[in-house]
């Protein structure tokens, strides 16, 4: 198996990084023709997940949810104050899989792979794993 | 890998429609003794879960809660009015995997695959690959 | 592909169990070099998340969330009473996957499997699966 990471950094303490290109490029760079692209996040303050791409609005409101859903007081007794971004983190998941066609990710048309920051800013970094077959 | 789709139409706003039988199918179709069945679905609006399929009063609870806890009436930005759907596609992911051995898939006694239409009624795809050994 | 199960014991009605020395003994006993370790849980009130394992507060305060998320008092129709577990299930999800490199499990600092029981106490069961490469 094809496999890599790389880094990026964010810039608020919550937002969506879409990190497609990146991931269609490893394919590319592979010269993979089918198969299916493994992505993980090794941070316990973040997640990965597939969602709408087009407008950022989409994004926006993903995040706004996820505050309304996660109480922010709470008798939380985890030290660092953290709690709700590992909660969040818990609900999206650590990992992602998009299957791989003709050199392509096969995404549907409205479908991008974001890198969910919860916990920012910070320095993140992504793995991926790419399966031929 | 043996690889395949399908479609499903659905007939209310969300529902969750069982595609056990279907994927069960493949498998055999493609006469795969054991392996892993991933399963991808292409859509913003629609998750994959699996959960219960004995009572359907399951389901019917699970499509009461998730409308329970994403809130109907936000501050939402994103003008086609759906933002509710695509944070239960979040909550709920894009994909499931499940182990197959001696031909079947290894699911436990009382899980069933569903997909989880949370923007319908719609037609909709489902992806499969299934990954021998 | 490697594969196995080992069973579990919960003792109280919500609580996370770290899965993390099992998974790496697969590992190590199937003498896996680098791949992928696929790990699936066959219940349906229960699930499998990756989170902080240092802290042992992080695990008493996702539960304490997930009993906040999920209504205990709703016109459920599941005549058992435990669907908020099943529906902890479909947040959380039935399956992770973490990658292996130079025979070791490549999670994060802080990462930890945890299998995640929402209805015990119960005997449970954890199913693996590793793909190398």
């Amino acid at each position: 198996m094809a496999s890599g990471k790389f880094s990026l950094s964010t810039s608020t303490h919550m937002e969506f990084v879409d990190i497609t290109d990146q991931l269609q490029q490893a394919v590319t760079d592979n010269g993979i023709g089918d198969g299916i692209c493994f992505v993980y996040n090794p941070h316990t303050t973040a997640g990965l997940t597939i969602n709408e791409g087009a407008d950022p609005a989409v994004q926006h409101d993903l995040i706004g949810v996820y505050r309304e859903i996660v109480p922010k007081n709470f008798p939380y007794r985890h030290l660092e104050g953290n709690s709700p971004s590992h909660m969040m983190t818990t609900l999206t998941g650590s990992s992602v899989s998009v299957f791989i066609e003709s050199g392509r990710l096969q995404l549907g048309t409205w479908q991008r792979i974001f890198f969910c920051e919860f916990d920012g800013p910070r320095s993140r970094r992504v793995l991926w794993k790419i399966m031929e077959g």
